[in-house]
Formats: structure tokens, sequence, C-alpha cells
């Protein structure tokens, strides 16, 4: 048995998400059904993020393990071939058995793009607050962010992680060609955290000092202090981190 | 009867172009659609460009005859309602009775996006030629077009427009997030000629002077001379301009 690492982009807009489900078009399902129809046999696949319906990943991470004598590289154009136009694999490794994508994963970089005005060529792939924030004010307001912390306040109402600290190394606000875009990257993420973070951004932009309300808002561990969730859309993963991955 | 002028922005990716067409969804017939449903009168919309099937707006111009009451303001807000979400109207104004969108317009600005690498989440909106062509190159190719010219070797092999002649106002590359983008600006277009241009800058690009072969396809007149037509999905109609328009 050989374990296979499969770099993925997809374009979120019409899967139900990353989770295979009953009944639904999902990114894991796609790319399962993809890998039977290639090496004939039915394999489960990890990812590193299980993104929501509606978000996006350039650099989504998966493994699996699978008997088979095809050499890794050629599983790339040869499950592009199957697969539909919105998911590309973009690298196929093999990799060592003890290699899994979301437990060997040691960092995450996600971005989350804001509109400065409404745009329909863009809509699937950024979201606009119905307003135009200064980036300035979003990057204060982010500021406080980069580093060791409790991040209890970002999670999802109803989610059940007990390990809430989040070691946070960037946490950037730039422009992109259309708008404002979050740059985040850290040692985990917890359910919702990214859009929760640019919910609460833009709730405390206006406020005098946004800096200080963001610390405020992390030392409650509240989420109901923290801003609403940002729509899916304007969400990618970027990058996936492991600290090696030796070929088999 | 008064005459109306609608600003249209659309992602063409789900639209068999512009024009009217039995059986297929357009632009048009979606536009025209709503306007019965809000104004309870079949209208016959004239616009400035006749888009493509997979290309795109965001400033497209659209004028129609109607009898109504409805201020000209709350058409936008109205139509917004309607239409369905690939499709928005930006401006909703009432015009002289003359104002014809096609007629009347005395210039019209397209871009092209091009990628620097395949992206799934720009596929809808922007083309990856296989290769990353150096911005510095194709404006050099590009230089030699702002001016009068004689288009006739980018115009559409079988099209039947005589009058070739073209004034290019601005024809000039530069960068945008993920790759090159042509600004094209000029008082009249032929068929295919923004699309034939991109293909004929990326096939001379790489030319030891790559004006100098623009120069000669330009003057052969000959479209045999001038390189393949770049696919729909990068080209989008920006803006549209008039002389001047007179509110009723």
């Amino acid at each position: 048995v050989r374990t296979f690492k499969l770099v993925l982009a997809y374009d979120g807009s019409d899967f139900h998400g990353w989770q295979i489900q009953p009944g639904q078009r999902t990114v894991q399902g796609t790319v399962e059904d993809a890998i039977e129809a290639v090496l004939d046999t039915r394999v489960r696949v990890n990812a590193a993020g299980r993104t929501d319906a509606g978000c996006h990943a350039r650099g989504q991470v998966a493994s699996f393990r699978a008997e088979s004598t095809l050499p890794a590289a050629a599983l790339r154009p040869v499950l592009n071939a199957r697969l539909p136009e919105d998911v590309r694999v973009s690298e196929s490794t093999e990799v060592d058995e003890g290699f899994d994508a979301r437990r060997s994963a040691t960092a995450r970089r996600y971005s989350y793009r804001l509109l400065d005005r409404d745009d329909v060529l863009l809509r699937r792939i950024a979201w606009y607050p119905g307003v135009s924030i200064e980036l300035d004010r979003l990057a204060r307001a982010m500021q406080p962010l980069e580093g060791d912390h409790d991040c209890a306040a970002f999670q999802a109402t109803g989610s059940s992680k007990t390990v809430t600290r989040c070691c946070i190394h960037r946490a950037q606000w730039r422009r992109w060609d259309s708008g404002s875009m979050l740059d985040v990257v850290a040692n985990h993420f917890l359910y919702h955290m990214v859009r929760n973070l640019v919910g609460t951004a833009l709730a405390i932009a206006d406020r005098s000092d946004p800096a200080a309300a963001m610390v405020a808002i992390l030392a409650s561990r509240d989420r109901r202090r923290a801003g609403p969730t940002a729509p899916p859309q304007g969400l990618c993963l970027e990058q996936v981190f492991y600290p090696e991955v030796v070929r088999a």
C-alpha cells in the first residue's frame, strides 16, 4: 500500500463543501470518484482543511492510501482528465506512509477577499459588504492578532473543539485589484474562524481604536462579542505547510 | 413614449452571448423578459456592443423605448429584483428620444485578461494561454496600434463590415493581480477584433521586433497574417462613451 499526496485547487461555488455527503456534489466525493475511476479502487481521501460550501482552495492538500503501480507524477494528468473543470490537481507525489494531509499539517494559509464595490464578475470569489472600508482601519483591527492566543471568541457557536489556542503567524490586510484582502497563517484554525475574524474586523473598523476593540473581544473569549460570520465566497485555502515531506 | 438608457454588468459565462436567439439563454432575452415583467410591455433592447457567448460586461449600455410612468431611477432596483444574479443594472436614466445605445456611441473600451498561470478560480473571467508572456513584449507588439488604421487584418473571416477603418485611442498592456491585461479604446470595433488582437500579440511577442511584425500585419489587411482568435472568457466590455446624454 502506498500513500499519495495531492495538491488541489477548486472553485467551491458549485460544491456543497469538501466533506462527502449523500446526494450532494462535494469536492471529496468528486475526487474520490475520479480516483476510483483511475485506480479501480474506492479510497478515503483526507484533506488538510474541510472547506465549507462556497469556499475555495488554491492549495488544498489531500492524502490517500492505495495499491497501485502508477507513477505518482502520472496521477496529476490522469486525474485532471477525469475531474470536472472546477477541480484541478496541481501536484501529485508519493509520500511516507505516516503522512496524513490533516494530521501532519503544521500550518495553513487562508485568504479572504473583499470588494470595494459590487462586481458581478467577481461575486463568486469575493464579497462586497455594502460599503468600502479603509484598508488602514482593517489592518489596525487585525494587528493584535499575530501571536499565540485563545481564539474562542472566533469559534462558531456550537463547535466542539476544546483546544481553542491558536498560534497566528500572520494576519495582514493588503490591496488586491478590486478591494482589500486578508492574508492569515496559523498553526490551526477553529470552525468559521477566518470568516468570523473578517466579520469582526468590519464591525469594529470604524471604532476610534479598532486594535483596542479587537484586544477586548479576544480577551472575552465570548463569541457574542465578536462580529457576524462573513459569507463563504470570499474565503480561499491558499496553502498548507508540512514539516518535511519525504518521498517514499 | 419615453427612451430609457441602462448600464449593465454581466457574467457572460452562462449566456449564449448578448443577442436574442430562440431557445437559448441570452443577455438580451433575459433583460427584455425582466422589462416585460416590470412594465407589462414587450420592448426591443439595443446594446452598444453585441458581446459573444462567454464574454462579459461591466459597462454595457442598452436603450429601449416604452410608455411608462415609472421614474427612470426606479428601474434599476426594480429590474435588479427580477434579474438573475449574473446580470445587474448599475444605472437607469431617461434620455432624449434620439438616443440609441448602439448608434449614438462614440467609443467603446474593452479589457482582455491573461493569466500567468492556470487558475481554477479565474477560469471564467481570464485566459491562460499555456505560457506566461512578458508584459513588455506584449506592450511592444501593441504599440503601433494607437491611431487611425485599416484594421481588416483583425476582422473575423466572413464578416461583412465594409468600413474596416478604426480609430484606436488606446491599446495598452498592464499588470493585473494574476497576469497581463489589454486595455483598448476605439471609436468602433470589427467582429472579433479584440480577441484577434490578443491572439496576434501572443503570436508575435517572441519575435525580435514585435512592433515591426504588428506593422506588417496591419499593412497586409490580411486576416491570415494575424494570429488566432483568443477565447471569449478573457474579454469584457468595460465602458461605452457618448458625446452627451441629455435627460428628458
